[in-house]
């Protein structure tokens, strides 16, 4: 069982693993690839102090190597969903399970709106992640949407397995679509159905489908951990990062602005000493008890 | 006037110039030599992210590097009271005075506790500032006590101006110190008089005299800023580093734990843009009566 498990690899979750590694807790951060964070694609960073004129680029390969360097493990994947558990949460990791006694959220900010009928049909044929989902449509039709490139491969994975995938996409480039797939540039409006998902209105037409894939870079935060408190979109926090349900704290971009490198890199360091002080009064309590 | 004076040197406030700066905004911070940081003495800090392994000393040197980069100024100088002018603040900056439209704190913490008779005599015979007052003690006979060796150049001023001038050092090796003055290794104890201060009583007898001054690195926060909220030691501040007076940010260890380099520049990074905010809205009202 993990110790402190992080949800995102960006400046703060890197840097709350920094310091949970040091003060010898078992971590692991659980993010989508480096060059989806926001702050990958800055041209120039000037305010972050010690690193004058950095590149966003340099910035986060200097932070993911200073995280390897101590020891920091990251994974790879996108967390679908987190379960409490009593004294732990379980985390969907694609389909992987994985048991943590503290939960560290860094998922920064989601981008793309709620589309109509996304929150009624979520598990009744609107998915956030194919590998999970994918076997469910074998044979049938489904639609992807998909907020960049990285969509694509389960897009992709799903060719394999449904008779049909349409795949939208809401950004310009496509880079590696199977060619199986049928492309739409049109704006999704609307999922439509009875219980279950039948189709999805598009700006031009519809599309007669029985699920509907939504691959975003980040899960609403509502919809990743039910009963957390927020605040329009941020993720409710006190000074110490505590969330409103014990054992879980939030840092960086998710928990509103400003949305600074600095603020995150602070927030991630506060979060994690607090989910170790947790731990190790955890500990005594447990050994008290035994 | 300047839009935001910042008290202290430190990541906190070195941050916080730094975007402050960015943002043009006119901006000045105060503070003690760089020596006298508590990071500056550290042998190795590995949790800041983006600089792995490095020593307190190269830190606050790449820091203070930075900051000087894009523009701020610095000023060795000690703040010694802080007074509210109703849109604005005037700074005692041993004894020149600044005003400045927004302060950001970030002095630190103080290490030494308060002394019986100090708070009750302060303005009649306990001073904070050599500087400041020692012009009123000429002629007499004063006590000096100092936390570190930069007291010294203080109890050296007073030693040209005073009759007689005792050093309590609560530090072991003095640096430069006059050899008017006389040396005395023994714990203050409590500040004796009525209405005037006219004696310090020491663990090892007493003195008489008709001033102490008291050379602290840093000045405690309800003496530098009166009507200011205080939780225990820390000053009392919400997510945005707002304190409870208008136009008053506080960031990094003053605003209480963790004392750690990564919250300190978070904070800072926070209290000046909030700041900016302030000065902002402060134009448009202004351009708006005009």
């Amino acid at each position: 069982m993990l110790d402190i498990a992080i949800i995102g690899a960006g400046p703060a979750g890197l840097s709350a693993a920094i310091t949970g590694v040091i003060r010898n807790k078992k971590v692991k951060v659980f993010g989508n690839p480096m060059s989806t964070s926001y702050i990958y694609k800055a041209e120039r960073v000037d305010n972050y102090i010690g690193m004058p004129g950095i590149t966003g680029h340099d910035m986060m390969e200097q932070f993911t190597n200073h995280a390897k360097e101590v020891g920091v493990e990251i994974q790879v994947a996108k967390v679908i969903e987190i379960f409490p558990m009593g004294q732990s949460y379980m985390l969907n990791v694609e389909n992987e399970f994985i048991e943590a006694k503290t939960v560290i959220l860094a998922n920064g900010i989601t981008k793309t709106a709620v589309l109509p009928g996304e929150n009624e049909f979520l598990g009744r044929g609107v998915s956030y992640c194919a590998t999970c989902d994918g076997p469910l449509y074998r044979g049938k039709a489904v639609a992807v949407i998909g907020d960049s490139a990285h969509a694509e491969e389960d897009a992709n994975y799903l060719a394999e397995v449904c008779d049909q995938v349409y795949y939208i996409p809401l950004y310009k480039e496509l880079e590696h679509l199977d060619e199986r797939i049928e492309v739409l540039r049109s704006r999704p409006k609307k999922i439509i159905g009875e219980n279950i998902v039948t189709g999805l209105e598009l700006a031009e037409g519809s599309l007669d489908i029985s699920g509907v894939f939504i691959i975003k870079e980040s899960i609403p935060t509502s919809k990743l951990l039910a009963g957390l408190e927020t605040e329009g979109a941020a993720i409710k926090v006190n000074r110490m990062m505590e969330t409103n349900l014990s054992g879980v704290y939030a840092a960086g971009d998710c928990t509103g602005k400003p949305f600074q490198v600095a603020k995150a890199v602070g927030e991630g360091s506060t979060a994690v000493l607090q989910a170790v002080s947790y731990l190790n009064a955890l500990n005594r309590m447990e050994k008290t008890q035994a």
